[in-house]
């Protein structure tokens, strides 16, 4: 009996999991499920006969080690940092590596010697990063395969809120890890527009976006994510002159969100100072220069914006205190938001995906989208759960059937990796729609 | 015969070699002056016979034990991060230290052993930090001792360009480090303001400046330090209300730079990509959105500025090319900027300093301004290195004479510390002009 090896059983494993199960009879294994927390796992096992919970100290070196060495495969969906310590072992013992994560440099460096070990240790397979790669390079591949040249390539993912349940007017719930939500997009955001290196600043890029629809999924807009030009190499098109990548927020998102960073509201690198028993007015005002005007005029004024009802109804006028004594700018506006963004229990996330390409084949330009969109089914096996962890464990299901043979530590940009997974993955429904068009000439 | 010995001979040392080659003979000792750079030093020591020059690898630890163990007296003018390394071989040989620098977590933990070897380390003792500290808190003892209570604090000091050379469109030359004024005031700046405290973020810090005259120097403007909120324990004012400390520019420098930072181009936190041969033109659209509007439209939209002359004559929209093969934003500005704000031999620098105290003794409120200026003599002898060299050099021969006997870790908050120092500076023609208004009340 094969055992697959799972670290980490936290919130995006719930599909992850259920697969697995599903399949652990055709693939004659069990499932390992290591947590600090058995009752999280025991949950996501659900009495199933293949599942087994361990609770385990992943640095307890001796336990992990005679645990590593026991499994067929691996797969780490502990928090990054934690994948090195894993894939050493994992070097150690010759046993293969899944995660879902960006490939470190670290992990990067054991490529060759995986290859002799005749292991594959394959990063960047969720949701974004993965299905992404996936698809975009599905797409280019075969273009390339037709003689074609790229001229530009966007790409665009989201975590949403389905609109049925989009009852706040944020148009935003946390559908994952809040912190990240608040901190996002810091740092600055590289890309090529029509050969021009382009650099938006933190402080401008929520107020440089982009709007597009998305199968019948409505109008979003997105902000540039910050390294674009990284996947040029990653897809083989180091040519392109013009290449993107951002992320999908509901209309009107963006330029509300802009003025938390403008006012300095997501700044993560401070302490504030006695915010104990501080009102959420208070700590707004902090951030406006001190005059006798009335705060929310300041706010106004500041912000450019007229209509500050969101802010309004988020509290930051009021005179609610502040739950934390202590934080950063950044936790203080994460506690205030959390309870308001929170997922109800009813309700359901929503995924969305475009990429727009643009290329020539023999003369012929085309503009090409290909997007998918997929809703949760509850609060526990939501979009984002079904769509990081899907990829995942057919990765491991294919490679234990034989199917995936590659061999060193790769991301899934390789025919024999994203082919067999696509066509999987079409069956749990997620599905990219086509839509090429003939046009006669490029914008510029 | 003693010997005083200075670490590091760089650019803000010219006076505080002079004034301790003069004195030496009083002191009855040598100063031997340790460097990288022979020529340097010697060039500084311009033959004295009290000077001593010296090339050593501050690295060679039996060396640099050795020397210091030799010394009356250390000074170290090195970049701060070496202080440390100097200060224990200090602390080993019971020698008193002198910096200019801001006192680190490191040096501060020594202080209770400075105390027992009975040696004192003594720093924040130039200019800013340093002459700041010792004019405010003598009138902030002043007013304490006659039963006063403060208001408002509020303090500002400059580097800039003399008038009469003040000759280019940004009234602004380098008088000191580049790289700090192309880097000035990144993080956040958090200061008090009728007791609400204010944080201001970069993308704010240069449109939220204020506007004062100070002396016949004329008009400047200021914007916030990164952090004004520490000074109320060290200046022993925890109550005040408000506090504040800015940097000095000449009107306009700061509405103006202000498009440098929100364009981005003052990030020094990654490498731009293809640098090689791109004209200044392409680097700075290379931060504004992609479009087929004119460059120069463009930056007048995002900037919110009508004349953009002094972008023009930083040869900004021009096709010169860049001079640098990689470089961060911050490094390639900072080479556009070098050859056109650089000092020249006959310019003369100006330090402008101005403190702003409210405060109330017996019911009775006060305006008080404390202010100096201070030109430059020429290229070598400038008010920066005049402002920082001799209080770094009183103090130490007011510790040879005895007059300065406290023992520990510090910086010059303490009576028994600056009176000396201030006394001297004012031979030096360091002299701070008190301006004191009765007031009916104060503003609010």
């Amino acid at each position: 009996m094969k055992k697959i090896i799972l670290f980490g059983a936290g919130r995006s494993t719930t599909a992850l999991i259920q697969y697995l199960l599903d399949h652990a009879e055709e693939l004659n294994a069990n499932l390992l499920i290591v947590d600090q927390d058995k009752g999280l796992i025991e949950d996501k096992i659900n009495g199933h006969s293949r599942g087994e919970a361990l609770v385990l100290d992943i640095f307890k070196e001796s336990e992990r080690k005679a645990l590593i060495q026991s499994a067929e495969v691996v797969i780490s969906m502990l928090p990054a940092r934690f994948h090195q310590i894993i894939a050493e072992d994992c070097l150690a013992f010759s046993k293969s590596l899944f995660t879902a994560s960006y490939l470190s440099p670290e992990l990067k460096a054991m490529d060759k010697k995986a290859q002799e070990k005749g292991i594959l240790f394959l990063n960047e397979i969720g949701l974004d990063p993965g299905i992404d790669h996936m698809s975009a390079k599905k797409v280019i591949d075969e273009v390339h395969e037709k003689g074609g040249k790229f001229t530009s390539f966007k790409s665009f993912c989201g975590g949403l809120i389905a609109d049925k349940y989009d009852t706040n007017p944020w148009n935003y719930k946390f559908t994952w890890n809040p912190r990240n939500v608040v901190l996002a997009g810091q740092g600055v955001a590289q890309f090529l527009e029509h050969g021009k290196y382009k650099y938006t600043p933190y402080s401008s890029l929520y107020s440089r976006t982009e709007s597009m629809d998305i199968l019948n999924y409505g109008q979003f807009e997105a902000y540039a994510n910050r390294d674009s030009l990284s996947y040029r190499k990653h897809y083989e098109i180091d040519y392109i002159p013009t290449i993107f990548r951002g992320t999908l927020r509901k209309p009107d998102y963006c330029k509300h969100w802009d003025a938390f960073v403008k006012l300095g509201m997501t700044d993560d690198t401070y302490a504030m100072t006695d915010i104990e028993g501080m009102t959420f007015r208070e700590f707004t005002n902090s951030f406006l220069p001190y005059s006798t005007e009335k705060l929310e005029d300041k706010f106004k004024a500041f912000t450019g914006l007229d209509d500050i009802s969101r802010f309004e109804w988020l509290g930051l006028f009021s005179d609610q205190t502040i739950t934390l004594s202590k934080g950063s700018p950044a936790q203080v506006l994460q506690s205030i938001l959390v309870p308001k963004w929170e997922l109800e229990e009813e309700d359901k996330d929503l995924i969305v995906m475009q990429h727009q390409f643009e290329y020539e084949i023999d003369g012929q330009a085309y503009k090409h989208k290909s997007s998918f969109g997929l809703e949760g089914k509850d609060s526990q096996m939501t979009g984002m759960a079904m769509t990081v962890g899907y990829p995942l464990a057919i990765a491991v299901k294919m490679y234990l059937k034989g199917k995936i043979t590659r061999t060193g530590v790769h991301i899934p940009v390789h025919k024999n990796i994203y082919n067999p997974i696509l066509e999987e993955l079409e069956k749990m429904n997620i599905t990219f729609i086509e839509e090429i068009n003939e046009v006669s000439e490029f914008a510029l």
